[in-house]
């Protein structure tokens, strides 16, 4: 890493601020104004509040939305943890690009934009959509030594804050995360591990559909890699490196980025919230800008939520990544900025109060 | 209830099927060749699966949609059970028909319309929009004696029956359930008691939002009128009757007419729960026409629901009623439908299976 890239992950992370409190408390104000019983609109009038405070506009525009869809390759998947090979995660790359896949089309329904960025894909990948970052081609197989260096990991998180500054730069104001990678569950289950003190029986899932022997070899997996490699938990970057994943750094960035520009960036599932975890630790105030979408069937999921001390709000019982849940999530954050707009309130209604 | 009226019920129940399970097949096999892990976008694939089973096509056009409010007041409250004026319930009507209420917000944002319908508000109540079904102006304070008779609880249904026949001939496919009482808490709260075996203590909840006091002083009432009026737990339109109300007895036929026509229809909070539980004691077919929408704050609506064999997707803490939570799940079956439509299969985009 030289001096450059240190300097610009120090100072996105140095301006991430608290939300604006005094906006949040407008927002509040003008919520219990509105023809219901005060709260009774419950977690859309908390997201319309720590919008309010995060961007410290009242209902400010978020029209512009995007979901980046990090990928990259696990050497892990040597290791046999996953049910589907590993070329299975340029395949849908190339599925993303072409508009089929499931996150395309939530995407195109909630009016959001896709963007798909290779951060570490093993092999070529052209397409002129593609936004590529590759910083290596694939991890190495954690269970054996580090997945990558700590220099490549944060590389990979800048990238991350880049991708952001652009979309930016072009007006996107909302963010959602979304990843592709055969064999992240096994990365971030060991991320989650050694940062929150559970234990990987605890935080190893079933993955795209693993059997329960393949499951408790997955377990001695993410065991032995933490043995191998002994991530210091006090230090994101050394845990991010050993054991994580070059999409999951990409996405620690994506969110340091959206806090950085007070924009607020939902939270998908596991995988996506093992790089909100590990953004969490870098910056206490960058969860001010996270939204948790759903709860995922990944049986780690709620836990790392809970660390983070966020709280899921669709249940669908899904397991699939890519920023599906967290793209769902975006009806709920328009819903909640139309209710602030377009509610009466109860002197213009003429509605008595309690 | 004149003969007529008796016949007509006993069609609509009768006409309910269960659902066609080879079509329903059918859209599992499709859904298993998306290129996703099977079974991973959870619950998406399950409304998939129920809304071809229940229309009997594989992706329906579903675009019409219609959330249907329906409106009363009750009798109960002159018992201090409410945070809210009994004058509410009117000015309410008044502020969904100019559009200006939370539900309003939402059905716009979905593309839904909704239709606000007196059931059974006191006083008069006149407006080009409103729908006029009224049934009696109020119900009886329920705490003295019952609620309505028998024959009121049953005409009440049948209205909601013919409005849902009325809108399936203007091409609506798709509904859900709303409403608007002040007191339907405490209405909801004694039909659910009555008809689970829960306590009140376990079936009363904060409404739109009561003190500890209160909520004391709410449980005593709806003891009281259990007490007092002895519903027959084995008679759904005996509960109905005495411990019920006009609005809950509408959507009891809301729901079994959307059922009647192979409609799906989604079940809002508490109080449509309390509807939902009685149609499915009135025909257990119609079970397979209900899709559970929010989790709502009101303590027994999980109980309610598992009841009936409902379990919610969203979990908002709202407490609103309305049909809000209802019409916020229009964009899950949106987006189940869009999936099953638009997604790429393993073999169009030469993605491999596990």
């Amino acid at each position: 890493m030289n001096e450059n890239q240190c300097l610009r992950l120090a100072h996105a992370i140095g301006e991430i601020r608290p939300l604006d409190e005094e906006i949040a408390r407008l927002a509040d104000r003008h919520s219990d104004g509105l023809t219901k019983p005060p709260g009774s609109l419950g977690k859309l009038e908390a997201i319309a509040r720590q919008i309010a405070g995060a961007t410290g506009l009242l209902w400010p525009d978020l029209s512009k939305k995007a979901v980046i869809v990090m990928a990259a390759d696990h050497g892990v998947c040597e290791e046999g943890v996953s049910a589907f090979p590993q070329e299975v995660t340029p395949q849908m790359v190339l599925n993303f690009l072409s508009g089929g896949a499931a996150v395309n089309v939530l995407a195109r329904q909630a009016g959001a934009d896709v963007y798909c960025v290779d951060i570490g894909v093993k092999g070529e990948l052209e397409h002129s959509e593609l936004t590529t970052r590759k910083v290596r081609s694939g991890t190495a197989n954690m269970a054996k030594g580090p997945a990558m260096d700590r220099e490549e990991a944060i590389r990979a998180i800048l990238h991350g804050v880049e991708i952001v500054d652009e979309l930016y730069a072009k007006g996107y104001r909302l963010f959602a995360t979304g990843e592709m990678g055969i064999g992240n569950t096994t990365a971030s289950a060991a991320i989650a591990a050694v940062l929150t003190g559970l234990s990987p029986e605890q935080t190893v899932g079933r993955g795209t559909g693993i059997n329960d022997e393949v499951w408790l070899h997955k377990v001695r997996v993410v065991r032995r890699a933490i043995e191998v490699n002994q991530p210091e938990a006090g230090d994101p970057f050394d845990v991010l490196g050993k054991v994580g994943g070059l999409e999951i750094a990409g996405l620690v960035g994506v969110i340091l980025g959206a806090a950085m520009h007070r924009c607020p960036v939902v939270i998908d599932g596991f995988i996506s919230s093992a790089a909100a975890l590990v953004a969490s630790r870098l910056s206490e105030h960058a969860v001010s800008y996270m939204i948790a979408s759903h709860l995922s069937q990944e049986q780690g999921h709620l836990k790392v939520m809970e660390s983070i001390g966020l709280a899921p709000m669709i249940q669908l019982d899904m397991r699939l990544g890519e920023g599906t849940g967290a793209v769902l999530c975006f009806h709920f954050i328009d819903a909640a900025m139309l209710l602030m707009q377009e509610m009466a309130t109860f002197e213009s209604a003429g509605v008595s109060r309690s």
